[in-house]
């Protein structure tokens, strides 16, 4: 068995990344938009910029008060999507609930939604097209590359069906060949399918969700559940007993966690390029 | 076994619609572009007319010669965009080589793109919104609706990944509370997956395909595929073996191609709500 050392595949992206930009004439700009004080953003905000000062890019925290109204949001995005000196924008969620995620995420640029969340993305995703996705499925497939595990022609399995996750995870894990089976909340006989995956995917949030007998024996099981348990993180996968049938696995922590900051990384490179590009 | 008989609920449809339509102040208006003389489309465009004139919409059918260039067409869907008489734009495929399907398909405004193959009624889909959607898609939802077919917790299998069908099939079936799979020329042991389907729906275009082996007792069998065997119309499902396991069947022809141009008439009139209430 094999751990997908998310920690270590990261940390090579992020060298890549700023061996990359250390060449451009210019710096790419990352500006992450902040509406109230969150703890857990405020957490993941610091770790957005500290990969974003390691690879070389510029970095900007807008914080706006709890109290912004859409409008006046959506004018600050706007300044941002005409600003040329800046290539990605990303809208840290959650946001207060006065204000509509979706209408907001789909304010931004698709050439700058370097979190992947616009519908144009997503549509552009489902086409087939090459454009900017969500960073945690691309940190899934860049895992799979990364330990040469192939995809073509194997059976996927997804447990979870969110926009962020499950659906943009189906569709790059079908394009890039599997047979892919998206199970969630109202699968009957969830181990009907988990036991079917030579690739597993879960990304529900529910702590010991599965179990070593839902897996075949030499599946690569993706752990992709954040959960807190005691005082300390774990997936959604037992992974004392299942890591024992599985032939690759990934932790949590150090996972795919960290390789969704990755990604974010390598989104903003692609956003400056295709805007450069034009 | 029951018969999902497509041209009964086609009729119940377009006589829904036309009856919603006498009731309406303005007409709803459709355009179909088509480049060149292709045979099969001139039938196709067709069978949309004589849909669109019994509904009570208008209808313009703009044929181009086939050395239009990309520009120009472009220019004419901009003019229909910006037309606000126009309601629904379609451009019937295939157009000629030296045209890209994609970036026509593109200009046209989301919310006259009547056939859904705009990437960004696509990534509505994918986000789980309400906007236009591709009409076959809708139509195998709407048979399986007319007939009280329930779709949550079910198990729905899927043969082929197309942007037309086998993808926002997927997409709506799992919206609709199914576990989806999605299987295709690089699925191996078909039959294992379509074994599981409670729901089958076949778009793949190859006779013979599916084999009453591969099915299970009481499932629902829709075929998309149309195929010309011999002077005939069939599909992808052997129907005269395969209907005796089914529950229900959707037969070739007579099926689900009755309810991609229904469907159609549904767009039509759903855009055109749409952009009244703007």
């Amino acid at each position: 068995m094999i751990i997908l050392d998310g920690k270590k595949i990261k940390d090579k992206v992020l060298d890549e990344l700023r061996y990359e930009v250390a060449k451009l004439p210019l710096k790419p700009n990352l500006v992450v938009i902040q509406v109230g004080d969150n703890e857990a953003s405020n957490i993941y905000i610091n770790q957005k910029q500290k990969m974003a000062l390691y690879i070389g890019y510029g970095f900007k925290h807008l914080k706006f008060n709890a109290d912004i109204n859409e409008t006046d949001l959506l004018l600050e995005i706007n300044k941002l999507n005409n600003d040329m000196e800046v290539h990605g924008i990303l809208v840290q969620m959650p946001l207060p609930s006065h204000i509509d995620p979706s209408i907001i995420q789909n304010a931004i640029d698709y050439k700058k939604d370097v979190d992947g969340l616009t519908d144009i993305n997503a549509g552009k995703l489902l086409h087939g097209k090459d454009a900017l996705f969500p960073c945690t499925p691309l940190g899934v497939m860049r895992l799979l590359d990364e330990y040469n595990i192939s995809v073509s022609g194997k059976n996927a399995v997804i447990v979870g069906r969110s926009d962020l996750v499950g659906k943009p995870m189906a569709v790059m894990l079908s394009k890039a060949g599997a047979t892919v089976s998206i199970c969630h909340s109202k699968t009957k006989n969830l181990e009907k399918y988990t036991l079917l995956a030579d690739i597993l995917v879960v990304a529900v949030g529910k702590i010991g969700l599965i179990t070593s007998d839902m897996v075949h024996d030499g599946a690569v099981v993706i752990d992709v559940g954040i959960n807190k348990c005691d005082d300390k993180i774990c997936g959604d996968v037992c992974f004392d007993e299942v890591k024992n049938k599985a032939s690759y696995i990934s932790p949590v922590p150090f996972g795919v966690g960290q390789m969704t900051v990755a990604m974010l990384g390598v989104n903003v490179l692609k956003a400056f390029n295709m805007q450069r590009n034009m």
